[in-house]
Parts: structure tokens; C-alpha cells; sequence
């Protein structure tokens, strides 16, 4: 079999995107002769599922916004100061310091909140250390914005904590910054105070920042709860990544922020802020009106709603475990405690067929209309990232097939 | 007088922003003993004003995406197939070939476009030629994207044409674009058929590719109707830059668009369509339900609403060039024909206390609470950039303190 058959088209080299992948995908799934209806598990985007859906203070805080007339205008570059004054007074609720409205920069989602990372901490020569696996989002705003890509791999044996040995010996005196996703995606742990303490002890070491990707902040359901990495801003620069789109579950609205987590004021200097504020006005940013909505919907948010969301989380992790748990060739080093995926290890050498991870999805969708993302999109071959918040019956639905699937692919001496 | 209270703050370098030097002059009014209400006749946002309404149309369509809850999840990075379709079809009603859905990005309004096109034709040792007048985001994002900046001068004597043997002489074979605004912002000229013929022609010939600016194609009320640049697509690939910001009235929500419009398929090389695509991955983009609300938005819009807005535009080019006819330091070389913005040349030699157009504007901004974009921020020292597109009784007003002023500091042989 020829290299361009085992690959199915997908570019493994360092720009592939899930969401490429994810429609190469798709496009496998002959829906011609597929009975069957598609079930994704692919992205973290649980949007159009009804039990998922947004809390009604949101959508009318949108609607009432727009409908005021007074927010068709340009907002500020840097976002609306009622809107950065609110997201700051938010998230200084979890942290031992308050942070000023001028911490807080709009962005379109948390995307454009990682580009302005990158974008802001490039230079020539310099290099940033991204957790493997990871979010492929990184490696292409590195490349784009020529930022050198130095991996630090997570430990699936001690529940996906950061190798900071690794950190060690990796940073050097042109390393910018350290990436820390929590809770994690793609692995859906998430740290400790005291695992979280060492990595700011360790930034602190070898003087490098750390992006905050808390783009998944308080989706946490297992034994410790969310703790934001801005909490050790005063050992070591945090900037803090973060939206809407997860805990609110609106990706589309795109209300992102870009947190300068920085009671030590290294981010207060007037040329850096100056050199912030001139990239945001260049970006384009999210819509003024959602903006304007956002003081309302952090404020009157029922907690009930969150909850909700927790509980659904935490029911969808059940059945995924137990359901792999029932599949000879994957097994899940870690439970999920949050996020909305979790990564999980194909046994190749049980398969009879299956090359790799990216050949299991393929023929997976091709055959079973049911989509995963391979391992491979987010830096380990021959895992998989399945994505658990979508409806529960979709979930058990594209388990049993998933597990149908494996067992007529399983080798003959050991098909169960 | 020393240079930095000269500057008043403004710092003249290569990154100056329009909404910097704005905000600049709005600190310095003192609103304290300021008894005046404050004029802006500085940004191209009339929004605030009623008489400047976006249709009710456009605002139901948007509460209407959002409303079905179909939106609220990831659109495609490159936009959602039915807003690239229907804004292909808006375009094409102008141009002698169509353009097809592959050929539009959505963007975060127009500024995202620029940003886009720049990045995208960015390399190391590149140029590209930029008009001066100009609009700022343009060397902002050159600088950010490592492209040398070359200008070609815009002629006030010849209703501000592109100086063609400028191009001539300072295309070279790392020239990778010219950029082409039209209607024009700042000088709200609006380019004829031939002009526009012979700068596709001068670009061919140059072997370099047009970025043409359209953010306010339509907003023509002169003798030259708005011809769009990719009419001349055959001849030249040319970038097309838009958005709903201006004919729309609706620079808040954020919605634009990059579109290859380039029938001769050099942009439908996959390799660089995988390149534009991969960029946009990491771009945010605007919300998924405005997205939706576009192809309604296009269908629906009343000529009516367009009209009107033309029509007040016409109006208050009437009243601005009337009495600018009655301030001697004053002159227009054009009367605007499109856009919502004028370049008036400034003849310091006929005042007394004023250095500079960056001095006229703080002083005018302090002493009469009216804000006015000094020429230096697009480019040129000495000129003002008037923007027209207010409410009439406060453009008469903020033209009339402005006379009152320039009465105030003119030379004493020369008080009229």
C-alpha cells in the first residue's frame, strides 16, 4: 500500500488542523450508501444538540444589545471598556488580586487570543514550548507568525501532568513562553494546585512566560476543581486565554480575551501596551453588540446552567469509559475531569487491517458514518481524540459502533 | 516650542493609527470647561447618528439567525457557505464574469481583509506600493507582516489619480501588490472607468497583482459611478477588500470579506488556496449568526435605504464644500464624490500660532471641542481629513466653530 493510500490525503506535517481533517472526514462518509446517520465525536462544538444548549440571559442580552441601536458602531480595538471591565471583575473572582479593566483585550474567540500571543511574543530566533498533545491552533500561528516549536509532552501515566524535566532541558535563553491548556484538551485533565505551582515554579526558573489556555475554565468534573493559572501571576507573567464559546457553549458568537495575568505589572510597561494595542488594530475583533451583551451575560448567568452543563459532562465521561472499557484494542489512561474530549490509545498490533490511527478513522467514518479525530492531528500517533459532549444517545450510538467496528477488525485469533 | 509639545504626544512614525491620534485629541478637549457639545468630524462611523439608521432589515435578519439557534457553533474558518455564495452573487450583479463561492473569505470587517491580503503576500525582501493619502491600518499591518512600504502619491490637481509613472518607477521585481482604494478614503474621490483601466494595465505590466479596497463601493454621488477594480480581473488578479461597515452602516458587526476576484484562476491554484484557507484557521472571524444573516441582508435591502444614504451623503458634501469656500486657510481641491471623507489642504502661512496640521487639530479640538483628523495621520502634513458623514446640524456647527477659529488665530494684517 502505497504512503498516499495510508494517508487518505491528510497532510501530517506541522500546519494539518483538526478541523481539515475533520472534513476530509466527512467527505469518507458516503452518504449514498451509508444508512446510517453521522455521528461526529470530532469536535468540541456541542452547540447543536438541544441539551446543550446556550442559557436564554445570553441570547437576550445579544438581542437587546443589537436592538438598542446603540452598538452598530466601531468599539474600541481593544474591546468595549464595559465589556473588559466586566470580563476582568470575572475572572478576578477565582485569583488572589484583582485585574484592571486595562488587563482585559477583546478578541474574535480564543483563536485570535492565541495569535496575539504568539504574534506579541515572536522574534527572530525565538521558540515557544507547546504541550504534545496539544492544539494543532499553536503550531499554525507559529508558523505563520515564524515562532520556533519546541514540544514538552504530557504524561498519560500521571495524568497528563507537563514533563517539567522536559521544560528544563528544552528552555533556553530564546524560549518565550511555556503553553499550558487547562482543563485539557485534547486529554480532558485537569492539574492540581500543586502540579499547576511547580509549572509557574518552573517558567519562574528558566524566565519564560506561560499562555493560559483556559479556553475550557471551570468545565471540571473530577476530583480537582479549576483552578486558573493567573493564580501564580505573581511568580511568574500569565496570560490567560479564554471566551464564551465553551462554558457558554456559543464557539459562533467568537467573544474571546487575551488577559494579561500580571500583578507584577511586566505587561503595564507603556511600549509593550503600546505594541498590544497597535496589533488589535489590525485584527478586526468580535462584534460591537456582542460585546456590549457580555457585562449582562456574566453577571446574570444562573448557576443552574452551569451545572447543568457539569452534569451532562460528567454523565457523557461515563459512558465513554465504560464503553471503551469493552473494546479490547483502545484504552484510556485517564478518566476525563474535564473539557470536553479526552485521548484515549488504539492498539494497533490487535487490529487486523489498521494500519494506524488515521487509517482507523477513515475506514471508522467510511464505514460506520461515525467521525473521530486520529491522534496524529494533535501530535500522537496511534491515539485517538474523542470529543463526549455531544447528547448521550448520540454518544452510546457512535460507541457501539465504534466498538462493532473494532471487533470486525479485530485479528481473527483474537476477535471477540 | 519643543518638539514633543508640538507633537502633542503624537507619535509621527510609521505607525501612527487614525483611532490613536482621535482618541489623542478627544483627551484633549476639556470637557470640564468645555460648555460646547463635542463634534467628531474625524471617523467614518456615522452609526450614532438616527438619520444614519442601518435598514431594519439587516437588524431583523441578525436577530433572526440568532433566534433559530441553528448559529450558535463554528462556521467554517474561510465563512459559512451560504454567506460566500451570496456575497458571490453581490459582487458578480457588477462584474463581466462570475464569481463563484470558492472565491470569497468572510472576514472580521474590512480591516481583517487587509490584514489577510498583506499576510498572505508578505516573503522576506517584499514591497508593496500604498497610496499616500492613504488609510493607516495598511503600513500598521505592513509592519507587522515584515513587507517594505513604497508610496505612490495620490494627485489633488488630477482628482487624486494614482501617479501611474510613480508605480513605473517604483515597482521592482519584490513588488508584490498595489493597493487601491475606491472610492476613496481619505481624498472621497471616485475613480472613472479609464483611470481605473489604466492602473489594471500599469499593475499587468508591473507583473503585480491590485489590492482593491472597496469598503465603500456603492458610495458614489458624483460624475464617476462606483466601477469595482475586479471588472479589470482578467487582466489582473485583483483582491477585492469589503464589507457591510459602510453601505450598511454597520462598522460594529463586523463582517467582511477578502474575494479573489481573478477569472484567469491564479488563486485557484490548490496550493494557495491551502495556504488562504490555513490562515483563516487562525483568524477568529465574525460571529456564525451574523454570518447567516447576510444572504437576507443582500436579497432584502431596500434601494430605498441605499438611496437615502447617498443622498445625505451628497448633502453633506454640499455643506461642507460651501463653507470651506468661506475659510481663506482652507481649500478643497475635490469636491467628494464618493466615501465619507475629504482631503482639505491647510495654509499655515495664513495663521499665526499654528506650527502644523497636528497643532491646528489639538488647538481646534481644545478651543472648540471639534475633532478633526490631521493630514500627517494618512500621510500628508498640512492637509486635514474631514470626515462628512454626520448629521447635517452638526456638521454645519462643527463647521462653523471650525471658521470661528481659524478667524480667531489668522495672521492680524490678514483678520477678515
Amino acid at each position: 500500500m502505497e504512503n498516499g493510500t495510508l494517508n487518505h490525503g491528510v497532510d501530517t506535517g506541522s500546519t494539518i488542523t483538526i478541523k481539515g481533517i475533520l472534513s476530509l472526514l466527512m467527505q469518507n462518509i458516503d452518504e449514498q450508501t451509508s444508512k446510517k446517520r453521522v455521528i461526529s465525536l470530532g469536535m468540541g462544538d456541542p452547540s447543536a444538540y438541544s441539551c446543550f444548549h446556550t442559557t436564554h440571559v445570553a441570547q437576550e442580552a445579544v438581542v437587546d444589545a443589537l436592538q438598542s441601536d446603540k452598538f452598530n458602531g466601531y468599539a474600541p480595538t481593544v474591546g468595549l471598556p464595559q465589556t473588559r471591565r466586566a470580563i476582568a471583575e470575572y475572572l478576578s473572582r477565582d485569583l488572589p488580586y484583582k485585574l484592571s479593566s486595562d488587563d482585559v483585550f477583546i478578541t474574535s474567540g480564543c483563536t485570535q487570543a492565541i495569535d496575539v500571543s504568539l504574534a506579541m511574543l515572536a522574534h527572530p530566533g525565538a521558540n515557544i514550548l507547546l504541550p504534545r498533545p496539544g492544539f494543532p491552533i499553536y503550531e499554525l500561528c507559529a508558523g505563520f507568525r515564524h515562532l520556533e516549536v519546541r514540544y514538552v509532552d504530557l504524561l498519560p501515566d500521571k495524568g497528563w501532568e507537563v514533563d517539567l524535566d522536559a521544560v528544563d532541558v528544552l528552555a533556553d535563553q530564546n524560549t518565550v513562553a511555556l503553553v499550558v491548556i487547562n482543563p485539557g484538551n485534547p486529554c480532558g485533565n485537569v492539574y492540581s494546585f500543586e502540579h499547576l505551582k511547580k509549572i509557574a515554579e518552573t517558567a519562574k526558573k528558566n524566565k519564560i512566560l506561560i499562555i493560559a489556555d483556559e479556553v475550557y475554565g471551570h468545565l471540571a468534573f473530577g476530583k480537582n476543581p479549576f483552578v486558573p493559572m493567573g493564580v501564580f501571576g505573581s511568580e511568574v507573567p500569565v496570560l490567560t486565554l479564554g471566551s464564551l464559546s465553551k462554558r457558554w457553549i456559543v464557539p459562533g458568537w467568537r467573544l474571546g480575551w487575551f488577559v494579561t495575568s500580571d500583578p507584577s505589572g511586566m505587561y503595564r510597561e507603556p511600549k509593550i501596551v503600546e505594541r498590544i494595542k497597535k496589533y488589535f488594530d489590525i485584527l478586526g475583533g468580535p462584534a460591537t453588540f456582542i460585546q456590549a451583551a457580555v457585562p449582562r451575560i456574566l453577571e446574570q448567568t444562573d448557576e443552574a446552567f452551569f451545572k447543568k452543563t457539569i452534569n451532562l459532562l460528567e454523565h457523557a465521561s461515563d459512558i465513554l469509559c465504560d464503553t471503551i472499557k469493552e473494546i479490547p484494542c483502545i484504552t484510556c489512561p485517564l478518566k476525563p475531569e474535564g473539557s470536553m474530549a479526552v485521548m484515549v490509545k488504539l492498539n494497533i498490533s490487535l487490529l487486523e487491517d489498521i494500519s494506524d490511527d488515521i487509517d482507523f478513522c477513515f475506514k471508522l467514518a467510511k464505514e460506520e458514518s461515525v467521525v473521530i479525530l486520529p491522534g496524529t492531528a494533535v501530535g500522537l500517533k496511534n491515539w485517538l481524540r474523542i470529543t463526549f459532549a455531544v447528547d448521550s444517545s448520540f454518544l452510546e450510538e457512535g460507541l457501539r459502533r465504534t466498538k462493532s467496528f473494532c471487533q470486525s477488525h479485530a485479528k481473527q485469533l483474537l476477535r471477540y
